[in-house]
């Protein structure tokens, strides 16, 4: 699989706008059906592509099965949300005539924005690459998809291409309504961006390399919004009352957050900030326990690893850092080793480097003065996916200003659970301030992600078959 | 009144934040009750500052009088809508413990994004700035905002602002929920643009002036959305059929919309692109008799009168650009005159300056050879605020890829009507593809532009009453 050319990458994209404006035109229910056909041929082949993606990400068998079919409840749950339409935001204000000036009938419709590049994540081979939730949203919304695949599963990507575009033959869906490209080097991600037919782009991943599209996207004659879902160390404040209740299980219920899949989630607490008070010492012990016993395992790719090896150094490095934990299992070829560390709120409050993300089983405890410092902590970090809470109605009653700054922070605020696992809903919101994500006003997860890749057109003196016969 | 220092303007911006904690917090009740004080003082002031807005932009009283009629009316409507609560989008999805993994209940709302920095119009002293439609999106939403005023209507915008701050304290706001800084030089406005407590801005003027701000907003270290509005010639696109049946009454409808207001709307028809029929001439012959016969008047200021000057002559002078019409009453001092002028489809597809907008009484038609020319003409077009088609069902049934090519091009398509006249109601988009604004997902008039200064954040796992009786 070579990169494509300049060359190519121009015919993608002439091709992707001659399939958009046809399947925009199709009845609503034609591209649902489409969407279902892809779940059906991906469930179809589920053992191929998950053997294929076990392959090239490491991850094991039964959460590469949990993630093919949370790809394809996207497809299916986004499809019904296309056919019932809340997406389309219909607005109406009747004529009336009597009116100095006489006020016209006006008529109000979201319509897709156009050709939509997607570029998958590291973490996601299926729920966020290639067929994943970036996609099923601009083909709900109406929109023909190019999706550059991922590096670092290209093989997996291709398998799922192939499959979607056997689901678009199936239904007879209008040549190139989906593509596929290939692009180990920056140069196929800025021709897509650049192009002059693309008017959207999702992209899940690092944050030099959201940025950097983002860049490239506002500084083109005519720019376009790309919605890069980016870095996020999802802070956990924990408050006095719930720690003194119950330090132990906060501990246990933590430790799990962090290692699950290897800490390798957008999601993952990197940062627990409390209070020292006595109880703090037994929730460490625990943590620490958790740690120790930690069974490590392979993580996605060796970019990844060496990636977590050096940045898990860099932090452990910094003065005022003491290594509380790492798992005590002898760790096999990269196998990323879970890690606890601590620092007092003055150094960290100091060093900018310990705010930023630690791709892995890797979390920072601040250990505040009070609850003061707590507060100085929350003031100082950058945007987040998430922030968690964990506090009993006293701590909330008396903290109010804590859990202002936790919403001021993110996109989603969880009380008394944690940030992983993210539900596939249309209450979710997955998104948040920069540098979590580079637009806070949208959710890369759930239904409402359909609004990225839509805008609105109103209608005046229109009658409703004069315009909708173009089901646009 | 002279610029704000770069000190000043940080120490307006830390009081925008103090004010936004306490402002986002109120009832919504409390934000209505303030837009509506503001509408009713603004009445109780009305001659006051109709004079005084009189000599600053040339406008007639009647006119100004509308204006602020509007501008009331977009304070009390939009504090409806924040009352109403629809841009809150409240979605829900209960608990389901019997999941694998147990669903958490979730909640989503719409929280507002920060403060908000305005950046006023020249053409709309009243409903386009420091009251103007998005000083009262901004505060419908739960922002505080910093306008910056106007250099060319500055002693009506410092009127203004001293109305809002009484208005402010009869309603006991928060201090600072409104602020009011000059700047007549770049530098002020950049401040604020680039201060890390500014979290969105609004702004309607030049291409140039937008297009700066929007790169100085994408280039901080935390981007942040700026919607501006700016630049847009909005076509009008005259099928064969309606032609030929009412080629004087066409003449009649759109000289009337180039010319309404000194031709100084943003949603003047700057283009008429029709086939070359017989009928043409006709609509010539009485759009030119329209244009010869009207009444030329002072334009907002002298600026906008020289580059107007300066446009038009530059448009006329391109080769293959034949005058046909101008106003026959001589012009007194600043005063635009009316003008139409030709051009043949091949030159004007090769001529980009020809698609710019001259702002003003001016209007090009373009006489294609036939309507696949016209459709030509429409492709190479750039994004705009409105489309207009003067279309019989003929015409719409014969031709409909002019329609959808009307539907890419802009925010708001118009059917056998003007596109001057843009109702505040909520099926408005006021708003399209750059370089109309920056942001064709957003409209900056009527209720759903309250959308442009919000964010959603999702609850986990919150009982109700633990997070509303934040008020954010």
């Amino acid at each position: 699989m070579r990169d494509a050319t300049i060359n190519e990458i121009d015919q993608v994209m002439q091709q992707s706008q001659t399939a958009f404006r046809a399947y925009r035109k199709l009845a609503v229910s034609r591209r649902v059906e489409f969407m279902y056909k892809i779940a059906e041929q991906l469930q179809e082949s589920a053992d191929e592509i998950i053997a294929i993606a076990g392959k090239e990400t490491n991850l094991p068998a039964a959460r590469l099965r949990n993630e093919l079919n949370r790809t394809c409840f996207q497809l299916t749950s986004y499809g019904d949300a296309a056919a019932k339409g809340e997406w389309r935001q219909l607005r109406r204000d009747d004529a009336d005539l009597g009116k100095t000036p006489p006020r016209p009938l006006i008529r109000k419709m979201m319509v897709p924005i156009g050709p939509v590049v997607v570029f998958g994540a590291a973490n996601f081979p299926f729920a966020y690459s290639t067929a994943g939730g970036d996609t099923a949203c601009a083909l709900a919304a109406g929109c023909s998809v190019v999706v550059k695949a991922h590096p670092a599963h290209a093989g997996t990507s291709e398998k799922v291409a192939t499959i979607i575009e056997r689901a678009a033959m199936m239904c007879a869906m209008p040549a190139f309504t989906f593509q596929h490209v290939y692009g180990v080097g920056n140069e196929v991600g800025r021709a897509l961006i650049e192009h002059p037919l693309t008017k959207a782009a999702g992209f899940t991943g690092s944050l030099a390399g959201g940025r950097q599209l983002f860049d490239w996207a506002n500084q083109r004659p005519v720019p376009i919004p790309v919605f890069a879902e980016m870095s996020s160390i999802n802070p956990v404040f924990i408050l006095p009352d719930k720690l003194q209740r119950e330090p132990a299980l906060l501990a246990t219920q933590l430790a799990a957050s962090v290692t699950l899949g290897v800490g390798q989630f957008c999601t993952n607490p990197g940062l627990l900030i409390a209070p020292k008070i006595p109880e703090l010492e037994k929730f460490k012990s625990v943590f620490a326990e958790e740690i120790r016993k930690n069974q490590p395992a392979e993580m996605l790719h060796t970019g990844i690893f060496l990636n977590y090896v050096e940045r898990r150094g860099n932090a452990v490095a910094q003065e005022g850092v003491e290594l509380l934990a790492t798992s005590e299992i002898e760790p096999l070829h990269n196998q990323g080793l879970a890690t606890i560390a601590t620092v007092s709120g003055d150094v960290f409050l100091n060093n900018p480097l310990l705010h930023q993300e630690v791709f892995g089983p890797f979390t920072l405890l601040v250990q505040c003065d009070d609850m003061n410092q707590v507060m100085e902590v929350a003031q100082k970090l950058e945007g987040q996916l998430t922030t968690t809470l964990m506090a009993t109605p006293n701590d909330l009653e008396q903290f109010p200003d804590v859990t202002e700054a936790a919403i001021d922070l993110a996109g989603r605020v969880i009380l008394n659970g944690v940030p992983t696992g993210v539900e596939v809903c249309q209450s979710m919101m997955h998104g948040g301030p920069y540098p979590a994500t580079t637009d806070s006003r949208f959710t890369s997860v759930g239904s409402d992600g359909i609004m990225r890749f839509v805008r609105p057109v109103a209608f005046q003196n229109w009658d409703e078959n004069q315009f909708e016969k173009f089901g646009i």
